[in-house]
Parts: structure tokens; C-alpha cells; sequence
């Protein structure tokens, strides 16, 4: 998907909201349990609830791949049947890779290059540690996107993304020489809603790119002010929220408190665009 | 695998090598591709080639996940036959893995936690640039180790890992800070081999810990130079080499020829020990 296409998405939902599939089997409704497949059933749900409200959905692949065999057909399936809806949503693959070219391409191929597209993502997360050869093979391929780890919401981002070098923190760093390695137009960046009065001086550093913004909601940050200081003339905004609209209930009508929760982010954002 | 139980197995074998099974589909010896599992039955038979003179495999998930549900078959055999040989090898699972703590809890489950303990690694690599909570969950399993990426064998090194900060370069604050998370008894460090000089710093930082150093054979490093700097009392190396071994031919001798690669490798460590 194209930046400009994601845009039109947004305006069109007036929401830029992500959806995190963090699809734990442990929290699933009970009564899913009796599907072949209880994830891909939950998933499948949540997104036929929330998609008028939701412009992007993030499986985070620690759920799918710590049930080995069964978890990658849970997965294979969610993006298959998200890809049922072209144009209408953004996908990210939460998979947090990063290694040297040679493997960084397996990787890029395994999310953007299957041969069945149905199987392909429109984005994938990476860590910026080992750089710019670890990235360089997933901006290969056009309309595709990667997201960079920039400040993460964890309590951990102090240890290193937080040390500063040469007058500048290591994130910001990255920001920068990343920022040459791709353009707005296929790179986006982590940035931790814990942390929303820094986007101020993110967005010095990269006003025109996308930033996807977890720790909305479970992790505590709040909506108002990741806009105030992260919008920008194109939205620039993808907020995340996972547990608070997945697992918003976990009895039969879970899809409709999902749909709830989804559809109050979606008017605070309405107002916030 | 406890540390003195993975010394007395370098001693055992008068080797510190890890073959990467690095096992690329596209390629593999032509007459496999009969086979209903090719990249298994490869791996299967570089193991039994191989084990007298090798430590340590380490199946690289690139190779498995690019190939969706299939390879996530392939790499479930491949785990479940090396535990086959309890005691006789070390197993790692090189994932770079990293996320927060309620997602790094689920990546530690993925390889060390299963029910089914045929599938579980006795390590698994992890990027560090998330901090101690993206790291802390490995941490939990006992005679379990966690492989810090340090300092990379790949030109993106450079970017972030070399940065100064306060007087010291930012993998040493890897090294310094991840050392009061775990111990070396469950945690080693991945330290390029093409910075085989830099040993002798990293070393002052981290003398008792086992590094996890590739780049030698394909990646052009020196074993000779890796040992000088890098060997300490209880050994403290496990050298890496992936393609110099398992593709060393591609005709139906593969195995044999890798055999003599691996056999040529440990001659050389056994007189550096």
C-alpha cells in the first residue's frame, strides 16, 4: 500500500487506528476452544467487528509461532483472510527481525515476497541494532514498508535507546541515518506512547513519516496527547491498541465489546484528525 | 546444558565449532528434492556427518520461516532429532529475537518452554536493543542461555554498535549492563569474528562468558586470530561456520564433504585448545 493510499484510509475511516492481534489462545472466550482453529476464529471475529473503525492490524508473531506448527497456520490464515479486504486496511507483521543481508533477505521474503500474495504483509517491524544492511533488503521491494524500532514504551528503552552519543540519544541516532537509508514512503518508525511529550523532537527529526504508536490503552498513554505532538499534515499516526479492544470481554460477545472499545478510539480520533 | 557440562564436551571433542544450519531450499543437493522433507533430511544428514567434530548447531530461522508452515516442519525435525543425542550437543536457536516482557515471555516459551521438551533449544539469540524486560524472560529457565548480540560481523556494525558514549562504545554498554541481568552460566554474547582484534577489549569486560563468534569461513574471520584473543579458561568460544561447511559440495557427496570441512575445523581448534 502506498502512503498516499494509506492516507486516503485514514481519511476516509477518520480513524488511525491499529489493531494488535495479540491473539493469546490462553485469553481466548472459552467457547472458541471447540473450532479447529480457536485463534484464527477469534481473529477473523475481531476483525469483522472492528473493521469500519480500524485502519491497520498487527499480529504480533509471538503469539502464532510459540504454538509452533499450529500457531503459523493460525497466522498464515489471518493474513489471508485480511488480505480478502484490499484497500480497505494496512497490515503489519509485529515480528521485531533483524540480522545481516543474506539472512535479512529470508526474512523480507518471508513477509513480502511469497509467491501466493495472499500471504504477504504490507509492513513488517525490525530492530535497528545490527543496521543499515539488516534493513536494506526489505525496502527491496515497492509499497512495502518497514517499521524501525525507534523508543520503545518498555522500561528496558532506557538501557541503550536512551544513552547518548555525540550530542544525540542512540534513537535519534537511528532516526537520522535511517532516514537516509529509506524515505516517508517506505519506512515508519516505533515510537512508545509512554513517551509522547518526546515526539515533539521526533518529529524535528523525521516530520514526515509514520510512526506507529504502541503503549495506547494496556500500557497507559493517552490518545490526546500522542496526537498533539504526532500528527501531522498527513496523519503520521498509526496507534496501536491490542488488549484493550481484544480482550475487552472474553465471553460470547466478545466481537461486540471489541467493536465497542474499537469504535470509542475511533470518535476520540475522529475529533483529534 | 550447564556451563561445566558444555566444557567437558569441547574437551570431550577437542572442537568449539558450531555448524549454522543455515539450510536454504533453493540450495540443496538436487536428488533431496525427492524427498518429502528436504531441508530435514539434509540437516539430518550433515548432524550425523558432522558430530564428532561439532558442539553446537544452530538452525537459522530465516531459512525455516521463509518457507511458512513447511519450514516451521522442517525446523520442529531438525530440533526434535538433535535432542536425539542428549549431552552430545548444544543447540541454539538463532532467532535475534527481542520484544517486551509480556511478548518475550511468549518468544522464551517458544524455544525453551514446551511441554513437549523434544522441541526445546538449549539457547536462542536476542537483540539487545530493548533492554533488560525484552531479555529477562529467557532468563528464567534454568540451564537455559541467552545469546546477546554484542558486536556483529556485518558492515552495519558500525552505525550503532560503535557509537561512543560516556567514554565506552554502545555493545560495550551491552556487555556491561547485560552482565548484571544473568550470568555465565546462562547468558553468552555474539561477537563478530571479522573484529577479532577487539576481542582483547571485550574480554576485559566479559572474561568468563562464552562469545558465540561467526563470520569465520564465509565471512572471511580468522580461527587463529579468534582463539588468540578470544579463548579463556574454560574455553569460552564456540566459532560458528555455516555455509563453508553444509554447502562445502552440492552433489550427492554433500555429506562427506561437509564431514571433511567440519573434521578440518576441529583439527585446528584441537591444537588451539
Amino acid at each position: 500500500m502506498l502512503k498516499e493510499e494509506l492516507y486516503k484510509l485514514i481519511i476516509k475511516k477518520k480513524s488511525f487506528l491499529c489493531v494488535g492481534l495479540d491473539s493469546d489462545i490462553a485469553k481466548l472466550p472459552k467457547h472458541l476452544l471447540d473450532f479447529d482453529d480457536p485463534v484464527f476464529e477469534f481473529n477473523k471475529a475481531i476483525i469483522d467487528a472492528t473493521i469500519d473503525y480500524t485502519v491497520a492490524y498487527k499480529p504480533n508473531l509471538a503469539f502464532y509461532e510459540s504454538r509452533g506448527v499450529a500457531g503459523m497456520q493460525s497466522l498464515e490464515k489471518t493474513i489471508q483472510y485480511l488480505n480478502k479486504f484490499p484497500g480497505q486496511l494496512f497490515t503489519i507483521a509485529d515480528a521485531k527481525r533483524g540480522d545481516i543481508g543474506n539472512t535479512s533477505k529470508l526474512y523480507a521474503k518471508s513477509f513480502f515476497g511469497n509467491e501466493d500474495v495472499s500471504k504477504n504483509f504490507d509492513a513488517v517491524t525490525v530492530a535497528p541494532y545490527m543496521g543499515e544492511d539488516s534493513v536494506a533488503p526489505f525496502l527491496e521491494y515497492k509499497g512495502k514498508w518497514i517499521i524501525l524500532l525507534a523508543l520503545t514504551s518498555n522500561k528496558g528503552a532506557e538501557n541503550f535507546q536512551l544513552l547518548e552519543s555525540e550530542g544525540k540519544k542512540i534513537f535519534e541516532h537511528v532516526l537520522e541515518k535511517s532516514g537516509k537509508w529509506g524515505t516517508s514512503e517506505n519506512m515508519m518508525y516505533v515510537v512508545g506512547a509512554t513517551q509522547a511529550r518526546m515526539l515533539t523532537e521526533i518529529r524535528k527529526i523525521v516530520p514526515d513519516h509514520f510512526l506507529l504508536v504502541p503503549g495506547v490503552g494496556a500500557q497507559g498513554g493517552s490518545l490526546e496527547e500522542v496526537a498533539k505532538y504526532g500528527l501531522n499534515d498527513g496523519c503520521g499516526l498509526l496507534v496501536n491498541a491490542s488488549r484493550s479492544i481484544i480482550f475487552a470481554s472474553n465471553g460470547n460477545d466478545f466481537a461486540e465489546h471489541a467493536k465497542s472499545e474499537a469504535g470509542a478510539m475511533q470518535k476520540i480520533m475522529q475529533t483529534l484528525l
